[in-house]
C-alpha cells in the first residue's frame, strides 16, 4: 500500500486503508508497522455513555468547537453491542452528517462482528491509522457500559463518561465499571430537569469509589470533574474541552500517566497475539471440524471437555 | 473430585466445585466431563436489562414461584462490567438474601476479570455444572446489554430482556443487539407511569426488528411476547413462568431449536479453545515478555505489529 495519498489528506485512500485494517490484511497492517513513528500526536479521547445521553450530538458539539481551534478530528463510532446488524444506528450518523461536509473531519463507523477481543484490537489499529494520518483529535465513541465498551475506551488517553438527568440519588444505579474508566464525567441535556440530583450522585459515587480503590488507572492528582452540557445548544462544550486538555497533559508529565500507556500497549499485544494464534490453529483445522463436534456434543456422543482435549491434541504433534 | 456430595445436595462442595471451574482447575473439567451425561434436564434462563429495571427483583418473584412448584433453581449472577472490583453490586445480593434460607436455591456471583472471552465460557461451565448436580431452573443473570452480556446470555436456552417504563416512544433509545437476543421481553416495575409508552415502542421496534432480520436466532413460530410485571408485588409473574416453558417446549421440538444449541456449542467450543491455545502459548513466554515488549513499543523502539511478529517468531519453531 502506498502512504503518500493518505498523507497528503486523500479520504477515500485512507477510508480504504481503514477498511484494509478492519479485515485484518498484512499489508494494511504493514503500512500501520511503517506509519509507526507518526503516530503519537494526536489526542486519543473516548467517549461513551448509554443511549439517550446524547452522546453523538455531544461528540458533534466538540468535534466543532475543535474545529474552530484550528484542529482536525477524526471520530470513530463503534457500536460492540451490535454484533448481528453490523451497521451504526442510523440517527447517529444523520446527526454526524453536519459535519461531514468539512474535509477536516473524518467520521467511522464500526460494528463487532461477534469476533472475540477482536473488537478493541481493531478499534485501536485503527484509531492509530488515524492519528498517524496526521488528525489532531481522534475521538472513539462507544454505546453503553458492558466489557467491550471498557476495552474500547481503554485504547483512549483521556475517557468521557455521559450521562442524561434522571438518575436522582440512586448512586447504586451507577456502574461500577463505567465510573472507574472515566476521566471526565459529563451530565447532558443540563437544561432537563433532575441535572443537580444527577450531579450530585455522580460526585458521591466518585467519592465511594475513589475511596475504595486501591490500585486504580486515574493519575494521581487527577480528580475527575463532574461537568454539565447542553450539547445541542453548544453550552459548556469549551470547559470540556479545557479538561479534555488538562488531563492529557496531566497524564503525559506523570510516571502514572505513562504507565498507563504502557499497560494498554500490554493489553493490546496480547488481544493481537491470542487473536494471532488462534487464527495459526485453525488454518490447521479442517474447515467443519468445530461444527461436526458440536454436533456430536449436542448428541452427547462426547462431552465438550473431551472436544477440547480432542482438537488441542489434534494439533499438539506440531505444537510441542 | 468426588462427585457424591454434589450430587446428594451438599451446597458447600458444590460452591468448592463452582470455585475450581472458575479457577478452571483440570480435576473440575474433569468431573464436568465426567458428568456430562446427567446434564441437560434444567432449563437454563438468561435475564438481563439496565441497572435499575428491577432484575434481580425478578429474579427472585421467578424463583420463589418456581418453588411453589416444586422446582429447585439456581441463579448465576454475572457483572461482566466490573472487571476491577471482582464482586457483584451489594444490593443485589441483599435482594436475593431472602431467598438464601431455602436448600431449593441456590445463589452465585460471578465477576469478569478482565479475561478477553473467558466470560462467556466460564459461565456456561458453571451453569452446566448447575444443570448436572441437578437443578430444575438455572436462571443466568446479566446486567447492562454489551458485548460481554450477549455472550453471556447466548448459554441460556431461553433469554428475558427486562425494561423499565420511560423508554416512552423512542424506539432509537433500544439497542438493536439487545432485542435480537430477548425471547421474551418484560416491562417490569410496570405500576409506574409510562409503561403503555414503553410496551408501544418495544413492540414497534420487535416489528421493525424483525422486517429487517435475515436470519435471525428466534425460532420460527414464536412471536417474541411483550409482558409486563410488577416483581416486587409478584404480579405478572406466573404469566412469565409460562411463556418461559412455553419457548423452551417450542426450541425443543424445532429443527431451528436444536440448529441453535448446537450453534451455541460450537461458539463455546472455539472459545476455550481460544483460552487453551492462548495458555499453551503464553506458557513458553518468559513471564516478562510481554511487558518489556509493551515498554519498547511505548518507547518507539518497536512498533506494535512487529513486537507481534518478534513474539509468534519465538514460537514458532515449536508450532510449524
Amino acid at each position: 500500500m502506498n502512504p503518500e495519498p493518505i498523507l497528503s489528506g486523500d479520504r477515500r485512500a485512507l477510508a480504504r486503508w481503514l477498511t484494509a485494517l478492519e479485515a485484518e490484511q498484512p499489508e494494511a497492517q504493514d503500512l500501520l508497522a511503517t506509519l509507526y513513528a507518526r503516530a503519537g500526536r494526536a489526542h486519543r479521547v473516548g467517549v461513551t455513555g448509554a443511549p439517550g445521553s446524547g452522546k453523538s450530538t455531544l461528540v458533534a458539539a466538540l468535534a466543532k468547537a475543535w474545529r474552530a481551534r484550528g484542529q482536525t478530528v477524526a471520530v470513530l463510532a463503534v457500536d460492540p453491542s451490535s454484533p448481528f446488524s453490523g451497521g451504526a444506528i442510523l440517527g447517529d450518523r444523520v446527526r454526524m452528517q453536519a459535519l461531514a461536509g468539512d474535509p477536516g473531519v473524518f467520521i467511522r463507523s464500526m460494528a463487532s462482528r461477534g469476533t472475540l477481543g477482536g473488537l478493541a484490537a481493531t478499534t485501536a489499529d485503527l484509531a492509530r491509522a488515524l492519528d498517524a494520518a496526521g488528525f489532531d483529535q481522534v475521538v472513539i465513541e462507544t454505546v453503553g457500559a458492558g466489557q467491550s465498551e471498557i476495552d474500547v475506551a481503554r485504547t483512549a488517553q483521556t475517557t468521557i463518561v455521559i450521562e442524561a438527568p434522571g438518575l436522582g440519588d440512586d448512586v447504586q444505579a451507577i456502574k461500577a465499571g463505567i465510573l472507574e474508566i472515566a476521566d471526565i464525567l459529563v451530565v447532558n441535556k443540563a437544561d432537563q430537569p433532575g441535572v443537580e440530583a444527577t450531579v450530585r450522585a455522580l460526585k458521591s459515587a466518585l467519592e465511594l469509589e475513589s475511596a475504595a480503590r486501591v490500585s486504580g488507572e486515574a493519575a494521581p492528582g487527577w480528580s475527575v470533574p463532574v461537568l454539565t452540557t447542553v450539547a445541542t445548544a453548544g453550552d459548556g462544550i469549551e470547559i470540556v474541552i479545557d479538561a479534555l486538555a488538562a488531563h492529557r497533559i496531566q497524564m503525559q508529565s506523570s510516571p502514572i500517566g505513562q504507565q498507563r500507556e504502557i499497560q494498554r500497549l500490554r493489553r493490546e499485544l496480547e488481544a493481537r497475539l491470542r487473536q494471532r494464534v488462534w487464527q495459526r490453529v485453525e488454518a490447521r483445522l479442517a474447515p467443519d471440524t468445530l461444527d461436526l463436534l458440536a454436533a456430536q456434543v449436542h448428541q452427547r456422543v462426547i462431552d465438550l471437555e473431551s472436544a477440547v482435549k480432542s482438537v488441542l491434541a489434534s494439533t499438539h504433534t506440531h505444537t510441542e
